[in-house]
This record gives C-alpha cells, structure tokens and sequence, in this order.
C-alpha cells in the first residue's frame, strides 16, 4: 500500500501527486495542514525527520524527498515509465529535477511564504515563536521563518528569487529547441518536477511565457494533462485550508 | 572516450574523480584552473552554460552537474556498481546525494570561498571585477561574489554554515546506525557526495568526528580507500595552483 503525506497544493506536494496521477497509482492520501503545523507532530517527525512534506510510505517503508520519491516511484512501477530508458537523456532529465530543488523551490518560497506565512507567524506571541522555531529541524527554514517575523526578505533575497525565476525559463527555452520535452522525446519527471515552479512563477510575472514562447506552448500542453487536472487544483485531496 | 573538466581538488571535482577511479575507469583528465577564471572561457561556457565544474564529456555527449553525472556513469558502466540494486535503499542513497548537493556544498564555499577567492576578488579593479561579474550564470554565485568583494559573508551566512554541517554530520550519525554505510549494506554514492564535506568540515571543525562516533570511524574507513587516496591529494591530476 502506497501512503502520501502531503500539503496539497504546495509545490513539492504537486510533483508527487502528480507522478502518481500520471502513473495511474492507487494511494490513501493523509493531508498534513502547515497552517497548524502538523508537519511538526512528532509522529510526522518520526517519518521525515525534516519536518517538511511529502513523504511516501509504502507497506512500511519510508521515503522522503520529492525528487526521490518520484524516481522510486518510476523505478518500483515502470508502466507509464517518466525517465527515459536510457542513461543521456536520464541524466539530462536529472539536470532538470535537480534546478527545480536548487533553484525553482527557494525562488517560490520567498512570495508563497510571505503571502501564506508571514501574517501568522507576525501575529505569534514570543513563546509560539519560539516553540516553531525549535520544532524546525531545518537551519536554513529557521533563518527564513525569522526574518518572516522580522522585516521579511531583503531586496537582495527577492532580486535572488528574481534571478532565479529567469534562469529556469532562460533554461526551459534552450532545452525546449531540441525536442517538444526538456530530456527530448518523452514527458519525464523533469516536467513533473519543472511545473510547480513554472506555473507558480507565470502568475507571479505573466510576461515569462510570452518572452519565452516555447516555454510558454510547452506549458500550455502540460496544464492540459489530465493528471495535471487532477493535481493542480482544489479537491477534497487538497483542501483550501 | 571520457573526458572530464575539472579543478582538481575542490569538491564537486573530487565527487565525479572519485566515481571514476572507484569504477577503474580510464578517462583524459581537463584541468581547469578556477584561479585563471578558465570556467569562464567561452568554450567552457558551451559545454557547461552553469560555469561551473565539473563537466564530463563521452564520445561528444556532454553532462553537467556532478551527482547526475555519477549516476550516468554508474549506470553505464556497471561494473563496479555503485548504486544499491534495489529501489528503497537506492532512494536513501539519493536522499544522502541531495543533501550533499544542498547543505554540503553551500556550507562549504563560506569558508572556501572565503580563504581561496577573496583576496584575488577584492584585488581586482572595477573593470575586471565587472567582467567576472557579466560572465557569472548563477545567480546565487553572482550575490556571493559581490559579498566577498564587500564586507564578506555576514554572520547570519557563518551561521547558517555551521548550522548545515551540524545538520549533516547528525543525519550521518543516525542512518550509520542502520548499517556500515549510509545507503545500508553497500558502500555506494552517497559516500562518494558526501565525503568531500565530510572531510572539509572536519579539518575546519575537528570536534565533529569526536562528536559524531559513528561518523568518524566511517570517515577513517573511507579515508583508507584506495580510490580516495588516488583523488584526495595533490596529484599530476589535482596540481595545486
């Protein structure tokens, strides 16, 4: 049995939902609701001692990491494969799962967790704070929930984010002249991996996919999927909490 | 034919260097001297658009990205495997890969980059610090390259390092008690992208090793490897510059 411990629609929650939409995988799903912390339970935190979601288990087994959890999901059921079945494309699909934890996932939480965050923990009192804080396994979480309850991100932070939004569509457009997906003939987990992002980053600056038209077409096809449908929007799966 | 583009010693170089000679592999060693800015050359920049090593290149093909790279690698040529055959202790493996990738690297360029670059950095005139500058892709490297002309890296950065490699010395001490090598029974990847940080952090913290008993007797075993000991010194390879 496949259990998926997820926040919905969060970006690292979407990829993996979405790899088992694609691959027509069965699964319980278990909501975990950041706006209570759940993620800090220590039951979950026995799970992934990050404290930060998804986590798959299966008949007992726990896996973390998105990026992981996906390639073990292709790997344990290869109908529907989403990796190429030979090693060049594979480690050019890999370029692109990797860019979108380096550089998608800390470009999308300085706007997501300011708007989604920044208010609750502002409205904290001091011994609240500092029980989030002590329940945050991750150093680079803590230093960013501080500076949510301080001043918020620093121009700097948010010219980085910036930065970082360009480069994966200047890289998306590159790659995109050499086949209709990023590793070339096949839909892959690089495009699992690359939509969060992509997506959350052309309702933040609608002029990335028109200035990057093949980028912008490519994501058209991909919002199109049916197992995209079913990821990417409110359900009873992933609630409005 | 392999070739691969590398600095020699620092610590993505020393990732896909240790791959190779733990798999016997023969290969044309690139040295590129990170000193002369060589990764800035723009033949470099068409093999590697990121500007950073290293890069393999077989029969033409190329691959960036070190981690995907040793994967490639052991996938092609699987002698000498590298990886667990099995899918739930490979995905730990790459949960140890990627954590390398995310908490050891940046941890390590505070004080690297610190000791190695800063200096030539604040040295430069305006001219030529703007040309580094326009022929940086990364954006996060860009930043950290204004901050060691600057005042360096703020405390908040040291802190944030020390805070990675606490971080990955204790998630080595836990999954070592599960078994001789991170991955479980085999030594494997995981090992090989994370002992450049390993190393390096112990030379610049050494409490960590004492701290972290199962972690320093490990680091001691991999240390004793031959493969290490071909990868980790100075060499015709690894000249120092």
């Amino acid at each position: 049995m496949l259990e998926l411990y997820h926040a919905g629609l969060t970006s690292c929650s979407k990829k993996v939902r979405h790899c088992l939409h694609e691959k027509g995988l069965d699964y319980q799903s278990r909501f975990v609701d950041l706006t209570r912390f759940e993620h800090h339970d220590p039951a979950y935190l026995a799970l992934n001692p990050n404290g930060v979601v998804p986590t798959l288990v299966h008949d007992g087994a726990v896996i973390i990491e998105s990026g992981v959890i996906n390639e073990y999901l292709d790997e344990l059921f290869p109908d529907r494969p989403l990796r190429p079945d030979t090693p060049l494309p594979r480690a050019r699909m890999r370029v692109f799962t990797k860019m979108a934890d380096e550089y998608g996932l800390p470009a999308t939480r300085v706007p997501t967790w300011t708007r989604l965050k920044r208010n609750q923990i502002k409205a904290m009192d001091e011994a609240e704070f500092t029980d989030v804080i002590r329940n945050t396994p991750l150093v680079d979480h803590r230093l960013k929930l501080r500076a949510l309850r301080g001043d918020g991100f620093s121009a700097a932070e948010q010219d980085e984010a910036l930065g970082r939004m360009d480069y994966i569509y200047d890289r998306c457009e590159a790659a995109l002249a050499d086949g209709p997906y990023l590793a070339g003939g096949m839909f892959s987990l690089a495009e699992v991996a690359l939509l969060p992002y992509i997506d959350a980053f052309a309702t933040l600056r609608p002029e990335l996919p028109r200035t990057h038209p093949r980028t912008g077409e490519w994501y058209g096809r991909l919002m199109d999927r049916a197992a995209v449908k079913e990821t990417y929007f409110h359900s009873v799966e992933a609630p409005a909490t």
